[in-house]
């Protein structure tokens, strides 16, 4: 650890509070060594500093969605998620979370994030910017001032909330234009997702071309996936591989084109840790499966478990890393439920669920295919090409009614007001879920935490514990 | 544990393997007593037999419905939950479980109890008996053979399927005039909840009055709160004290003659401690706050949230007992989902969720006190007075419509087709509360563990490994 800066480093002692054994003395331990390695060697293990965090979250995950996910992935291939795969074989401790926001007990994700990017709770919308105004420093930048290595992926736009909370300061988490600025400043170490609309000279209100400036910096530009591939480990890497969020995971897995164009979460994650894992000091990186979340606003089954299982994925490559480097803290969460989906009881509910298997294609694919002059048979026809259903003439007619601005839907990421609510309840009749709403909800959340640092966790605990949490595993003092 | 019956006690030695700590030897521990107390002193702890064992089980109780719970005790009060003070204080081992029923994904409570209560998973409906027939010995049974007492506590029909899954095997749940006459069988040592119509002769199809019965066979019954208080702790004892599930707990809260004569969850937990906590070689007890279930059948918010409060003043009973006791394995969890409900983002959030502090009475009580005479005001002012808002003229209107016979609801609980959706979906306006349906829900269900046994508890397991961890905190070989 020769490169931190040592006015950051804490007093080693301190953090064996939980750690009893330690109160044996090293004469114990000496003397009585074998016995003592048979003791409690998962205390020893787990006692280590974090010199790596890699925190894995799945944005608008209702529990129901995890245990969804892993239904689907143990009903199709015979094994279940990654993450329940953890807990099965016992390898992580969990704690749920209390995400409130300070106003409000639905928190958004800026909020979330910023509760644990800065520790502190602040208002929905903001981002480490305090109910008065004061100025919370982003735990990333915290750790890149301890001499760490930092940086984010995700399949929204990589100025969305949840990196830009661990990141930067904003009155607003809408001012993404501004954040992409900020980024620049801070020289994180790769920044990959969405976001184009916030980079180019095209799209952005000031015409600035963004991405010179980052090159100008010394990093290297990516917008594809084999461009991602191919970049070297050895500099810093913006990558930005679509004007939004990325496509759905199901949607790209269904189309060459995205398929060629658009990394995985798994695929970001492990090129991520590639340009990391090298630097002396260690590293810390978030990953986001951002769109989950919108898929629950949408109430967009496919969307959801489909990104939820991309979230897996990458918790495989994290964890694949951790085991072997051991000196790196996993965090697996999610900033909110939404929605709260689940299979509901009735007959015919393991075939219902088991339809999914079948679907090709996102709710928002199949709904941004129509338009005023689509036909009824073309919503038919299209809907059984995705579901493996058929629509009634009705309900075709209904979901038509939707695009001749008869009727109207509203949605955090449903700008051209479609029918959402209406597919998901045409569908609920096939598969069996059902949805509470197109909202937030106020659910704690599910932590779950692997290597050295998790035995921090306590099982319940305050969004902004998890702040200096993360900075105790790293043995990182909190005086910035 | 002299009057254990030798041929069910274990081989103590067979369960050290989780408690690493014992490979040390006793030469050591005796050697470096003091020290070895500060190793692990948790470690020694857990690995205690659990001479008694206390499951309390909210019944149908999604994620959501724990949190809302916490929420509100929070928000009322500044002290959350028992249950997730326990988490607070680290007190416990926790787990998801799969309650999967051996024909659905989403389980009835038959099968669950039944998975709990004879190890295997069946198909839905069932209490025990398996796919071929087969017939599991239930556990409470498998105790008393190994010479504990048994008993179960609810606020449904003692005859209904939780407490039922735990003692008697039936090929139907709805067999409940059946399945009091196996208690009588079985001679547990005490039972409490509602059900008279199963025991008195005015209501049996056979017209045997079974409390006679019961009587003969040594038992005190006790049909009120202050007979119950008032019954020896030597004899068994037969509590029913209503016909059906017992009212739920805001209504009883806020109406004097039920104060008086029905007991809460906590007080028949209590007296079911205080009956079998002298017996020699220990006993288990079956807790179920039953009505949160029937609450989420109904989307009934008040309902819910002050019968899971009634299941959280039994965790204290429960851990106040354990805690001094120091033998007792206190299990908290729920057989399933319902409903999913939760706290959806809006701008009101906070002040939507806290007017169910002002709430007086259930929306079951609101709603049977309607019927084809009730005038538009009547509802008004009845809806006023239970939850303190005022309903529209047409929000009435169509409340009255379902009285007239021009529209019906169903739902598992609601024989009279009263309109429990509409009546919820007009307080989500003022409480920012949403339900995914009114059934079950496949979710993992929360489960949390204290005493001795929770070490044995992995963060993952199926509903049939409830079954053998009870049986193996206790040290009771599974050879019946």
């Amino acid at each position: 650890m020769e490169l931190i800066f040592s006015n950051y480093i804490m007093d080693r002692r301190k953090f064996f509070r939980n750690g009893s054994l330690f109160a044996l003395g090293t004469s114990l331990l000496n003397t009585f060594d074998l016995e003592a390695k048979q003791i409690d060697f998962d205390t020893i293990k787990k006692n280590k500093i974090a010199k790596n965090i890699i925190i894995i979250i799945s944005d608008g995950m209702s529990i129901g969605t995890l245990n969804m996910t892993d239904l689907y992935l143990s009903r199709k291939n015979g094994i279940g998620s990654n993450w329940l795969q953890l807990y099965k074989e016992n390898k992580i401790s969990r704690a749920l979370m209390d995400m409130a926001s300070a106003n409000s007990i639905v928190t958004d994700s800026a909020a979330a994030s910023s509760s644990w990017g800065g520790g502190y709770r602040i208002n929905n919308g903001g981002l480490n910017v305090g109910v008065n105004g004061e100025k919370y420093l982003p735990i990333w930048q915290k750790f890149k001032k301890a001499g760490k290595m930092a940086g984010c992926v995700t399949t929204v736009p990589i100025t969305h909330a949840t990196p830009a909370g661990f990141c930067v300061n904003s009155s607003s988490r809408n001012d993404q234009e501004g954040i992409a600025e900020k980024y620049l400043d801070n020289n994180f170490d790769i920044m990959m997702g969405g976001g184009n609309s916030y980079f180019s000279s095209e799209h952005r209100k000031d015409k600035v071309d963004l991405y010179q400036k980052f090159s100008n910096n010394g990093y290297q530009i990516v917008k594809t996936r084999k461009e991602m591939l191919n970049t070297s480990n050895n500099l810093p890497i913006l990558g930005v591989f679509s004007d939004s969020g990325l496509p759905y995971t199901i949607d790209r897995n269904n189309n060459n084109e995205l398929h060629e164009k658009i990394p995985t979460l798994g695929e970001m994650t492990q090129k991520a840790i590639d340009r990391m894992k090298g630097h002396p000091n260690g590293f810390v990186l978030q990953v986001e499966a951002g769109k989950v979340d919108w898929a629950a606003h949408g109430n967009d089954i496919a969307g959801l478990i489909f990104d939820q299982t991309a979230h897996d994925e990458a918790i495989k490559v994290a964890i694949d890393f951790a085991e072997k480097d051991n000196d790196t803290l996993v965090i697996i969460t999610t900033d909110h439920g939404n929605s709260n989906p689940g299979v509901i009881s009735g007959e015919k509910a393991n075939d219902n669920f088991d339809t999914i298997q079948k679907y090709k294609h996102s709710n928002d694919w199949i709904l941004n295919g129509f338009g005023k002059e689509t036909t009824i048979s073309q919503i038919k026809e299209r809907i059984e090409y995705a579901n493996n259903f058929s629509v009634s003439e009705d309900e075709a007619k209904l979901i038509l009614s939707y695009y001749n601005n008869l009727k109207s839907e509203d949605g955090l990421y449903n700008n051209k007001h479609l029918p959402f609510k209406v597919l998901a309840e045409i569908q609920k009749k096939h598969n069996s879920v059902s949805w509470i709403s197109q909202h937030h909800s106020s659910d704690y959340v599910e932590l779950a935490m692997f290597g050295p640092g998790s035995n921090l966790l306590k099982p319940f605990i305050k969004n902004t514990d998890l702040h200096y949490l993360m900075l105790e595993a790293a043995e990182i003092e909190n005086k910035f």
